[in-house]
């Protein structure tokens, strides 16, 4: 049972690697905005006291924060795709791109970020738009230059299967461009977007295809 | 060789998993704020392009990301201690508190969002630590309840040896100190932290402990 949004990016990470997988699971959506947010209601706090999504249930284990969340899949379930490499140097470069999108960009465009600066500094919605596509951009730069710099990048941003990096990259990508960021300065990360939605499992991952998208 | 910054929690946490480990290194003092800050020149940006400290050079290995960087301590020295436990469940319980507070309290106080909210909003002195403690409290009343109601924790945040999530929590309690955060709402959280600040590994690993102090 994934408990999800169809928009949030980290849902959407576990959802394309549950895809890659084959593993079959139940959609829980949980709304973000209407009501105030059903993700801080009791019901979902006793699950997840962090009031986030993605939560996945399995079994007796309750698992939270997208990365464990894969990182678990990829450990209780290794099944065909692995989305690590199997050397510690190549696990190491894909844990550091998915952790430059997961620690340095997402959060910081985060809802409930968004909603702080209105809140205390009267951000309105232009600068909040120049305030998330600031810290895409600036991550976006590094990751470009990691990804265009490096000889084990191919097809995808490690060698030529996806790995838990494109499982990040393409739903910050998606962000980027909800948010109008111009990608032409990212011919990499475009690129590697481009390769990854075309295969079935990003496609059932999409945002679109979700049951509880409007 | 250890590219790090005293007072940096990314950094912090990987002296703390070397120290626990027994592995030796060089300390490479990047000051982040010193003449515009040291991270950002191109000497440091040619081998982490996302100007961020830390950055381990293990042989050819050129590693990002602190939490990858202790995966992949993990993985290749898989010296004593261990630093994420042997079952699927508890790696992922190890790894959402890590990130409960990689991803989402850490990134949103770091030194560079502080600078963008006074250069944006003109956000003051007294704005930016409310800014700062808001995030910390936010995360750790989730890390409270995470840690108090489950069985799995134990003299540390997972059993009775510290893993990757106590490597994790004292550089952002030495944080919330830093901002000055009232910690009694955190009992759970204030009595694991004295019991890692304990240990050896923990003080040789502490800010104050570095060469680069000031």
């Amino acid at each position: 049972m994934l408990y999800g949004y169809w928009r949030s990016s980290a849902a959407y990470r576990v959802r394309i690697a549950l895809a890659l997988k084959g593993l079959d699971y139940t959609h829980a959506p949980v709304h973000l905005v209407r009501d105030g947010g059903e993700q801080h209601k009791d019901a979902y706090r006793a699950l997840n006291p962090q009031g986030l999504v993605p939560c996945l249930v399995d079994g007796a284990a309750v698992l939270t924060q997208s990365l464990a969340i894969i990182e678990y899949l990829e450990e209780a379930y290794p099944a065909t795709p692995p989305l690590l490499p199997a050397d510690a140097a190549g696990r190491a470069r894909v844990r550091a791109i998915a952790q430059a999108i997961a620690c340095d960009i997402h959060p910081l465009g985060n809802l409930r970020v968004l909603k702080a600066l209105e809140s205390r500094f009267g951000a309105d919605e232009t600068q909040r738009g120049e305030w998330v596509r600031h810290w895409i951009a600036t991550g976006f730069a590094a990751l470009e230059a990691m990804l265009a710099g490096s000889a084990a990048t191919g097809r995808h941003c490690h060698g030529d299967m996806p790995t838990l990096a494109d499982v990040c990259l393409v739903p910050q990508v998606y962000n980027a461009r909800r948010w109008q960021l111009d990608l032409a300065p990212y011919p990499t990360l475009e690129r590697i977007d481009a390769v990854c939605r075309a295969l079935p499992a990003f496609q059932a991952a999409a945002p679109e295809a979700q049951p509880d998208a409007r």
